[in-house]
């Protein structure tokens, strides 16, 4: 069983690349800026952790380097199951808290406005299909799912909350549907696992919120994909012999 | 010399295509639905043709399929330049008309939105290089140029407009910072060609207008293209004998 995460920033996976031992494998993506970590943890499992890597000198955010890290994993791994470990925004009137993780039961667009019900307006939402054993860990780990909803901007305009909420958005992310939509071409399942760092409904300033809630929602984003891990290693959850 | 386009629509590319005789190579990407059309064009030159390929039922537009598809092109082609050529939106306010052509002389995106003068900012808005020949390129053909600016929706929120005026920003499209955002990671030059379907700042409605310019604009595009094919073959501009 091959699992491949793919996380944004190195502060997002430090506690899980601690926690687990993985070591970097220099270069292996090589001239891509992303970096690969990787642990056999037994005669079955082989995990690998991709960060999308530095430019201009931060890590890269957003959906370009989540397609471009999520394409590289995906043709040199070849995985079982990708898994977007991140953090995100949350909606305190849709029942969030900070350091809250969820998983994803669905996963869109919120900033791809292009007009129409047809087939245009539907590629630009996205709406992805998720690992289709999501709802069986998530009762299993006893954890709450909620919709991600992904867009290229740590702020939130009027338009954006719009399509978020017609369309039944809860976890507002920078990656989750750019890693879904790579993971959808070449039909490798996709879990989204998010730690809420800050609300979107709250007055206070999205950028100094994440800031100050990023160690904290990193922390419980480790505990939980050790959790993950494990029970994924213990039943499989149909990810074994090509069950999915 | 490689050259290599990637087009998002097969509208866009249809008038070259035709033009050139390019023939299609099926499922050169697969699983992937990004479509390959090629052509020797003389001993030392190579055309290619890469297109996003569908996705629910539409050709696939927006940043995240160009960058699978640049990525994949550059990984399988190994192109000596990548030239993004397509459609976009322009300002009557500074100069533009539909199916004028222009060269980009920049490139950065604008819904992007992350706070800060510093490094995030600075990733966020990308301002990529293009390749260095594109001014004298221009220059032979007597060409407009003009700084393509990055978005994913077809519309313009006026969060959209500031971030475009704030930074120069004239040709509104929804591939070209993607396109060179991949090309930066790779280090493969790009040359931007735009062709103009609609004005930002007409009273006209968007995707109205675009549906009605389309077919003349790309006509436009194909006879510019066309031109600047001619003109690398006969000066190469320093493209061959990796002069870049």
């Amino acid at each position: 069983m091959n699992i491949t995460f793919v996380v944004a920033m190195l502060d997002e996976a430090q506690p899980f690349i601690d926690n687990f031992g993985v070591r970097e494998v220099p270069d292996f993506f090589s001239p891509l800026p992303c970096k690969l970590y990787r642990a056999r943890l037994d005669a079955e499992t082989e995990l690998h952790v991709v960060l999308n890597g530095q430019q201009h000198g931060s890590d890269l955010v957003g959906c370009e380097p989540a397609c471009v890290a999520t394409q590289a994993a995906i043709q040199r791994l070849n995985p079982d199951l990708v898994i977007n470990s991140g953090t995100c925004g949350g909606f305190r009137s849709k029942g969030a808290d900070i350091a809250r993780v969820y998983l994803g039961n669905g996963v869109m667009f919120h900033d791809r406005r292009v007009p129409g019900d047809d087939e245009w307006g539907t590629q630009a939402l996205g709406n992805y299909d998720v690992w289709n054993g999501t709802g069986a860990l998530a009762e299993r780990l006893n954890l709450p799912v909620g919709k991600v909803t992904t867009g290229s901007s740590l702020d939130m305009q009027p338009c954006d909350l719009q399509i978020i909420n017609e369309n039944g958005g809860e976890l507002k992310d920078m990656e989750g549907a750019a890693v879904a939509f790579v993971c959808s071409l070449y039909h490798v399942p996709i879990l989204l696992v998010k730690s809420v760092t800050d609300l979107c409904d709250s007055s206070a300033e999205t950028f100094e919120e994440f800031r100050r809630n990023l160690a904290r929602a990193s922390e419980e984003l480790c505990r939980v994909n050790v959790r993950i891990i494990e029970e994924l290693r213990v039943s499989g959850l149909g990810l074994r012999d090509n069950e999915v």
